[in-house]
């Protein structure tokens, strides 16, 4: 570890965008070192974790988090390393993980930080799949799916942070697993390296209800949806008695100014029993704790892989994230704010 | 009870309409009378219940029920009385319940079929508020609904069968219950004679939402849909968090041939945490002994109320069920088939 440096790097929201985010919606402002004051520690943020749900925090709209303001760092998942402590829990040198958003360095305090064990795993899956992707797969796939050995499970953005691990979990406990997610090589992968049973490009089919049929013959009795939009409606048609829709995210709308039309559900759900339900990750703090355990011992025995898309420099985090609203990531995507190493 | 006549009328299904039914779409039949075989009944029916759900059964659609065939009978539940019997435990004169469907007489069998204590009730309450409505009314609102003391309830269709249920069992849960209906009759029945807090008439408002926003003032936890349609996209914006919609019925959108488009919900139901479960009354089952008895004693002690809309004669039964579907029946529309005494 360097000096500490008396000015750092942050970006904060310049604008609110209405339909797709541009680069111009934010900014890079350079301001001065601050001090951790009594039970705060200073961290150098190595990894930012870069979210769809942020899009939300961009809107001037009251939901489950308050807005980002206009000037204010844009929220963000984070991994550091302590390089002032003014908490006797926290050393120098030791890797936490926080929320400590879009910046270089961050002030943190105990209540809102974890430790991390850098011997575990690669910290950087602190942001990923043993972190809040992982723990968003984890408790909303059992919690809100309630999965049964035999039945069938469709994901979206197979390949993403959330859908690559649903996938996998799902396999484990018996399900037959049908990913959707866009072009052959994120195809592949879902199916070749993690080894879902099939996957749906959606960009190379116009007939994602036939595609649908295809591969799964007996129905869809979970479908754990990250996407939202006309994939979701062609998913829903072919949902079995029972079924249960986990919404977790509904990315192809969060450029939209105002929600679009969808073919109307309610009368088919009655018949067919449907159980739709949304959830934030947080609503399931109380199961983080086994969860994480389970999931590092899958990690560690090589039975659960995962994927990331690590970008290099904070200026370039715009910009990735805005190619994340595309579908461009392929894997949990993170900016590397700064060198493991210092 | 007079002789068993030669012949008996019947109402069959004769055209399946692609909108709103015709009374052509149905047909009258004089048809021999029917003899019970070993372990059945002949039943003469009294009072025939119509439901928004025998629409369904008039497409050709697979679903949790198969569909009516063209020229025969169609499906209702019906209360009436044993005239011949060949099945031990009943005996000529029970009032028994069962699904005899559009007809005078009828041929049931043990297992299918229900006795009623004409003491304790008026014998048509069991195809209203004790039976069929009544049971998913208290299934549903409990079982899904999951209401909580000083939480907000909505009901569509409040002074229909199972609204009006709906709604005065959430006020003795402790619930501040606002309905919806059509009409400053219905609304009147609804707060004045049933309890409601309040009630919406949405044909006199063209601004439900703000209706809304003025009867709901803290949101809405519990929806218990009856009807679908911009009636339930309006309240769904008022949902509060942790909130539960009931999916019971949709009778807007029963006429139509294609679904219609509504605006797209799942990103704001991940932020609220709606949790939407479409169900069929049969799906608790074993919940309808212990809900019937705590019925019967609340209808006994006057606390639960409800309401009757009875029209005489088989042959009115399509006029009446096309005008269920306009929202024109007040309370529980059922056919006096014929007389109770005989």
């Amino acid at each position: 570890m360097g000096m500490i440096p008396e000015t750092y790097r942050r970006i904060v929201l310049a604008n609110r965008p209405l339909t797709e985010p541009a680069e111009t919606d934010f900014s890079l402002e350079v301001v001065p070192m601050p001090e951790p004051g009594p039970g705060q520690v200073l961290v150098r943020i190595i990894y930012l974790s870069l979210d769809p749900y942020m899009r939300g925090r961009m809107r001037d709209a009251a939901s489950y988090a308050p807005p980002v303001g206009i000037g204010e760092v844009m929220t963000g998942g984070t991994v550091g390393e302590v390089v002032l402590s003014n908490h006797t829990e926290y050393k120098v040198g030791d890797i936490v993980e926080g929320r400590l958003g879009w910046q270089e360095f961050g002030i943190g305090d105990g209540p809102s930080m974890r430790k991390i064990d850098p011997i575990l795993a690669p910290i950087s899956t602190a942001n990923g799949i043993l972190g809040m992707p992982g723990m968003t797969a984890y408790c909303g796939f059992f919690e809100i799916g309630m999965p049964k050995v035999g039945e069938t499970v469709v994901v979206s953005a197979a390949s993403g942070a959330v859908g690559q691990v649903v996938g996998q979990l799902a396999r484990m406990a018996g399900c037959r697993v049908v990913g959707i997610a866009g072009g052959p090589t994120k195809c592949a992968y879902v199916c070749d390296e993690l080894g879902f049973d099939a996957c749906i490009d959606y960009k190379a089919t116009n007939d994602l209800g036939a595609a649908l049929q295809d591969d799964c013959a007996e129905g869809i009795d979970v479908y754990f949806d990250n996407v939202g939009g006309p994939i979701s409606d062609a998913v829903t048609l072919h949902l079995n008695t029972w079924a249960r829709v986990i919404l977790c995210g509904a990315i192809s709308q969060y450029n939209a100014a105002e929600p679009g039309l969808a073919p109307r559900l309610p009368a088919f759900f009655v018949g067919r029993r449907v159980t739709m339900r949304g959830f934030i990750v947080s609503d399931f703090a109380a199961h983080f704790e086994p969860a994480r355990r389970i999931m590092s011992r899958l990690v560690e025995q090589g039975r659960l892989k995962y994927r990331e898309d690590i970008v290099d420099g904070l200026e370039n985090a715009p910009r990735a994230f805005i190619g994340l609203l595309r579908g461009e990531n392929f894997g949990k995507l993170q900016i590397r704010v700064a060198s493991e190493t210092g």
